[in-house]
C-alpha cells in the first residue's frame, strides 16, 4: 500500500492509469484478497485512488500543488491545414433534400447483398489476408464485364478502390505532373482531391444545354498543356451532362495532339438502360484512358466499392498510391461483390434499377414542366440520378436556397461544384433518392421560393 | 450460327465478348446441347470465336482492316511518378518466411467474427449509408474502453479509418508544416506516406539494444524544428523496442518545449498481458498527443480496421483529409467490430493470444540462442510480433539474405525502414507467424546462412 502511494506521489503511476484489479494482486502478489481490498479501500478514502463505477481502480487526478508532469500538456495542438469540406447545411428542420445524388435505398437490392455475404462467409469463409490490388477473382470478373462492353482489359488492369473518391485520389497522387483539366463544374470531390496534391487545375467551361465547346476546349489547353483530364463522360456531375460519341472522339483527337492522358470517371453509365451498347471513351481510346467506375450508387453507398482500369505502366504508381493511403481494402467486401456479379444478380439489379429511376425521372420532368415559372430551365440526362435546374438570370439563387430552407427544403449551394465564380445561376435537383410523391411537395415549395428570389 | 457471325461482322458483338456456355444456349433456344457445342466449334475453326481454356467462348479480336476507330491511340501513357513500393522478392521457391509481421491467422479469432458479422447481417442488417468519422456506436465503445485505460477520450475523438496506415496518412495531409520527426529505423510505410505529401523528414536515431539517446534527439529537434514526431511507443517496427515510461515523459517535456505534436502509433501494446496496466503517451499527454490503433494484426488482417484518436482542434481536417483519401469506409465492417467488441470477444481473445505469442516468442528466444553463432545479437521485445536480430558488424546482411533465400528461406531487405544508409546491421524476425517448429527451422537455415555471409 505504501508502494503505491509512493508511485503515486513520485508521478511514476499516471493519473487515470488503471490499477489491476483485486483477484490479479491477490494471485500476483500472494495475498489474500480481504488484504488487497482494505489497501485499496484505504488509499480511495485518502484520495490516492478512486474508484470507477464497475470499471475498477483507478490513480486519482493529481492535487493541485502535485508534480503538473502529468497533466494535459498545454502546447498547442498541431496546426493542421483546414481543408474545407463541402458545405452542408446542418438545419435539423429540412426535410426535403432536393439535392441529394444517392438513390432511393429502397431501390437497392439489400436483401440479396446480405445472401451474398452469407453466402462468402460460409465459402470461401474470411479470408485472412488481402490483395493490395483487390481480390483477384473479383478483377478478374470485372475484366470479363468490360471487354463485354469492348473494352480489352486484363484482370490485372484492375484495381480495386474504395468508392471513386479512392481512384481520383490515387490518380492525383500518382501524377508527375499535376496540371489537370476538369470541366466546370464538376464534382466537387475530385477537385478537392486534385487541389490537395498542390494540382493546378485548368477549369474548361461549359454550357450543359449546348454542346462541347471543343475549340475553347483546345485554346485552353493548349495554353496550359495539362497532363491529364478528368471527365465524367455520363450524366455529368453536377449537370447530368452526356458526351455524344463524338464528343468523346474530339476529346481522344485532343489528348493525341496535346499529349495529355485522360481520366474517365463513370460512375453513371449502367444507369441507362441499352447503356451496354454505348463506347466508353476507354473503349474508345484504349489504355491511354484510365477508367473509373463505382458501385457505391448503383448497389449501395455504405459498400464503399469502385474501381479503376489503368494500363501496365500506370499500374505500379497507381498501387503504390493506394498503399500510400489504405494499403488495401477489406476483402470480405470485394468478394461478396464477387458473389454478387458472378450469380448474376447485379445485371438483374440494373435492368430493375433502370425502370425505376426511369419512372421518377419522367415524373421529375412532369413536375417541371408543371410546377417552375417561367424562365426556369433543366437539363434532361435521361438517365443517371440527378440533373441540374437553371435558374433565370435575375433570380438571386441564394436568397431562393435559403427561402427553401426556411419551407423544409434543401436545395446545394452549387459555388463548390465551380472553379472560381460560378457561370451558371443554377442547382442539383436528384430525383433517383425521393419517392415521386416527396419530390413533387418539395419542387411545389421550391417553385415558391424561386419566386421570392426573384422579387 | 449464321446469326451470331453476322452480329460479329456488323460489330455489333464486341470483340472480347464472352458468349453463353452451351448449357444455357441448349436451354434458351431449345437445341441439343451437341448441336450448340458444333455450331461453336466450327465459329471457333473460322477465327470469328476463341476459346479461352475454362472460361467459355468469345467473339474474336477484329480483323486487321477494320474500322480503327476502336485501336488503342497511339499516345503515350500518362507519365506517373514510380513511388517505389517496399521491396518484395516474389521468389516462388521462398517457403518460410522469417520477417512476416502478422499474426500466424490460427490464432485469429475467425470463427467469432464469422458470428458477429451474420448476427450484424440479421440486425442492424446492412445500413445503406455512412458516416464519414466511422459507425457512431463503435466510436462510442473504443472511447469508452480507452477511458478505460487512463485515456480522456470522447466518441467525437474517434475517427475509424482503414487500418493505421489510412490513420497516418491523414496526419501526413492534414499537417500545415511538414516537417516530421521519426524514428530512424521506422516503418517504412508510415515514412512513404510521410515523403509523399512532401513532408521532410528528421530522422531520430536510435539504437534499440539501449535507451532512447534523449540529448541528441533534443538537439536534432532544437535545429530542425519538427512539426510532428511520429513514435511507435510499444513494441516498435522494425525494431521491437518499447519505451519506458520514463522516456515517453521525457518525450512529452521535449514537445512541450519545443512545440511540437506527437502522434503515438499504439499497434502492439495490446499484444502483451498486462498492457492495460501500461500508461499510453496520449493518457500521459492528454490531446496534444494524436493516438493510432489498429486491428489489422491482433483480429484479422483483411479487415482493415483501424482508428485515430484526436481532440476537437484536429478533428476536422483529419476527417477532411480521410474524405480525400476514401469519403468513408464500408460499414458492415465497423458495425461487425462494435459487436465483436461489446459481446467481450475481444478481451477474451486478446488473453488467449497473449498466451500464444507468449510461446512463440520464449520458443524463438530458446532458439535464437540455441542456434546463432557468436556475436549476433537480438532484442527482447517481450511482447509483439517480431524482434530485431542484429549481424555483428562484419557479417555482409546483404549476402546472408541472398544465402536464406537458396536456402528456402525469406529474410527482409531492411534498408526500407531506415532514413539514408542504416546505422545498424540487422532486421526483422517475425516470430507470431510461424508455428515453433517451422520457425526454428527457418533459424537454423538463417545461422547456416550468416555463416556463408561471415566469410
Amino acid at each position: 500500500m505504501h508502494s503505491i502511494t509512493q508511485e503515486v506521489e513520485s508521478g511514476r503511476l499516471a493519473t487515470g492509469l488503471r490499477l489491476p484489479p483485486v483477484r490479479v494482486l491477490e494471485h500476483t502478489l500472494g495475498i489474500s484478497k480481504n488484504t488487497v481490498q482494505a489497501a485499496y479501500d484505504e488509499l480511495v478514502a485518502r484520495g490516492v485512488l478512486e474508484t470507477r463505477a464497475r470499471d475498477g481502480v483507478y490513480v486519482a487526478a493529481p492535487l493541485a500543488d502535485g508534480p503538473d508532469l502529468f497533466e494535459p500538456l498545454g502546447a498547442p495542438a498541431p496546426s493542421l491545414i483546414s481543408l474545407a469540406p463541402a458545405p452542408h447545411p446542418k438545419n435539423q428542420d429540412i426535410r426535403i433534400d432536393l439535392s441529394r445524388i444517392f438513390i432511393d435505398p429502397d431501390l437497392l437490392p439489400i436483401g440479396q447483398l446480405v445472401d451474398c455475404f452469407r453466402s462468402v462467409l460460409s465459402a470461401p469463409g474470411l479470408l485472412p489476408f488481402y490483395d493490395d490490388q483487390g481480390y483477384p477473382p473479383l478483377r478478374g470478373l470485372i475484366a470479363e464485364r468490360l471487354s463485354g462492353r469492348g473494352m480489352d482489359v486484363h484482370a490485372d488492369d484492375v484495381i480495386i478502390t474504395t468508392g471513386s473518391q479512392q481512384g481520383i485520389d490515387m490518380v492525383a497522387r500518382a501524377l508527375a505532373n499535376k496540371r489537370i483539366a476538369v470541366e466546370n463544374p464538376v464534382y466537387s470531390h475530385a477537385r478537392l482531391s486534385f487541389e490537395s496534391v498542390g494540382g493546378e487545375l485548368v477549369p474548361l467551361s461549359f454550357d450543359p444545354f449546348d454542346s462541347i465547346p471543343i475549340d475553347a476546349w483546345a485554346r485552353e489547353i493548349a495554353r496550359k498543356k495539362p497532363s491529364l483530364l478528368y471527365t465524367i463522360t455520363s450524366y455529368q456531375n453536377p449537370t447530368g451532362y452526356s458526351y455524344s460519341t463524338y464528343e468523346l472522339v474530339q476529346l481522344l483527337e485532343l489528348s493525341q495532339h496535346y499529349g495529355f492522358a485522360l481520366l474517365e470517371d463513370d460512375w453513371g453509365s449502367d444507369m441507362l438502360s441499352g447503356s451496354e451498347y454505348r463506347p466508353t471513351l476507354r473503349a474508345l481510346g484504349g489504355p491511354n484512358v484510365l477508367y473509373l467506375n463505382s458501385f457505391t450508387k448503383k448497389l449501395l453507398p455504405s459498400l464503399r466499392l469502385g474501381y479503376i482500369v489503368c494500363s501496365p505502366e500506370t499500374r505500379g504508381p497507381l498501387i503504390a498510391a493506394k498503399k500510400l493511403s489504405t494499403l488495401a481494402n477489406a476483402t470480405l467486401i470485394e468478394a461478396m461483390l464477387f458473389e454478387f456479379l458472378d450469380r448474376g444478380y447485379y445485371d438483374t439489379h440494373l435492368k430493375k434499377l433502370q425502370a425505376a429511376l426511369d419512372g421518377r425521372y419522367h415524373a421529375c420532368l412532369e413536375a417541371l414542366r408543371e410546377l417552375m415559372p417561367e424562365g426556369v430551365r433543366w437539363t434532361t440526362p435521361g438517365g443517371g440520378s440527378t440533373l441540374w435546374l437553371e435558374l433565370p438570370a435575375g433570380v438571386d439563387g441564394a436568397r431562393v436556397r435559403q427561402a427553401a430552407g426556411e419551407m423544409g427544403v434543401r436545395v446545394e449551394d452549387a459555388r463548390t461544384h465551380f472553379h472560381g465564380e460560378p457561370h451558371r445561376n443554377g442547382f442539383r435537383i436528384g430525383y433517383a433518392f425521393l419517392p415521386e410523391e416527396t419530390l413533387r411537395k418539395g419542387l411545389e415549395r421550391l417553385a415558391e421560393a424561386i419566386g421570392v428570389g426573384s422579387k
